[in-house]
């Protein structure tokens, strides 16, 4: 209880190796974890980082996780002038529990990228949960796993999941049988604590955002496009509109080779 | 207009060099810049990564601003798993605009590195504004800065800016003159949104929120004291008692040396 108490608040980093781990909490005495939890984040160029960091900050504090950040190559990778380094490959691992798939504007890229979407394909294959934040839903769906289900993604994107039989959802967090995703990048946070608690129990959930004083206060209601002033999102829309007939033919020819 | 609008919505990079950028938003004119904004993220071992890519996520959409994250001895930093590679040193940046320094566990050892406080110090002295997030604030006060200022600060560390003569503020995002200052980890987001808006103006904020989908929907009320189940406040207080006093006997040392 101490040692699931402390990954919580942060104060232990998780062991290198998987091991044992058993705990209980009090309130909510179902939820038990015999062997660490796996869960991977599958990242890819072009990423957009906070899609990942914010989920990666909460899930490093579940008691009996391991998250591992992993690409396609390994190494390192760009995002948005962050360079993230050390990453393990993707074909180095071997099976997860939990596999997560972030969006950003590379996800155009990702879908077209047989060999990522091959290691996608293999990891959805063993795990308990598949999850995506933001366009990381439309990399499921390329990789054939979102057919008939609900799935969120981010606002302006968010169509393109129908292209491959998938049904969008306008939830901040969408959850059909095993598939959990979560809307356009912030969304990642709200994700993860709803995933913890499918995982580990609301008390965990709970303790884990008191620790990261997730109790969020937007200066401004401008967050969706039903919220939005009219002129904030008529400027984004048609920016974003600029790149999209080139994303649409991307998403069309991934969903093509299905 | 259009380079303006491409930045927030995050498919253009930041040039690797300063450049001159004008830009007027139609909505809020008095908002201008004539020179690339200079921001940058002072990060030390033991940072809670999401106090600074929650911020960096949204600040490197702004307009005209160049983001850099940099530490004392730059290369890497690791922070809960995720290593943070080619940063430069913190010595190499002549002056900012807008300094930003994050929290962490690591902060008890930044208070006391009178090499890391001197360049906060000496960034922060030519800097318009002076921002922190979480226990950042504490490094501020360490530096000798926020004498009689309010300032935020994550909620269990909040107590320890009097020791430095500050003023503790439980708001999410404080604002004392040039210091902006946010409470614990994902307070970081709404920091960046109110900083966004004092620079450039609230439709260029609301652009930028629109973009990361900013409706934050937390799936419990547990992000603050005030509102945590019982139980759950009682367990993580417990828990960050277990160190506290090595923390506040930290904060002592280094009130005292000012």
């Amino acid at each position: 209880m101490a040692d699931a108490l402390a990954e919580i608040a942060g104060t232990m980093s998780f062991p290198p190796a998987p091991r044992r781990v058993i705990f209980t909490l009090d309130c909510d005495g179902d939820h038990r974890m015999s062997q660490t939890l796996q869960i991977v984040i599958a990242l890819f160029p072009g990423v957009t980082h906070l899609d990942f960091t914010g989920p990666h900050q909460v899930l490093c504090r579940l008691p009996g996780a391991k998250v591992t950040v992993a690409s396609l190559a390994g190494g390192e990778i760009e995002a948005d002038g962050l360079v993230f380094a050390r990453l393990p490959k993707l074909s180095d691992i071997e099976t997860c529990d939990v596999l997560i798939v972030p969006g950003g504007f590379g996800t155009t890229q990702a879908m077209g990228d047989p060999d990522f979407i091959a290691e996608i394909r293999r990891l959805a294959d063993g795990a308990r949960y598949v999850c995506s934040v933001c366009t990381g839903s439309l990399v499921l769906a390329a990789a054939g796993l979102l057919k008939g289900k609900r799935a969120a993604c981010h606002w302006a994107w968010r169509d393109q999941l129908a292209l491959f039989g998938a049904v969008p959802d306008a939830a901040r967090v969408a959850r059909d049988g095993r598939y959990i995703t979560g809307g356009g990048v912030t969304a990642g946070i709200d994700f993860a604590l709803t995933l913890i608690a499918e995982l580990a129990g609301d008390a965990v959930a709970q303790g884990i955002q008191l620790a990261v004083e997730y109790a969020p206060a937007p200066p401004f209601n401008s967050g969706r496009p039903e919220t939005a002033p009219a002129e904030v999102l008529e400027r984004i829309t048609a920016l974003y509109g600029q790149g999209m007939d080139e994303r649409v033919a991307a998403a069309k020819a991934a969903a093509g080779v299905l």
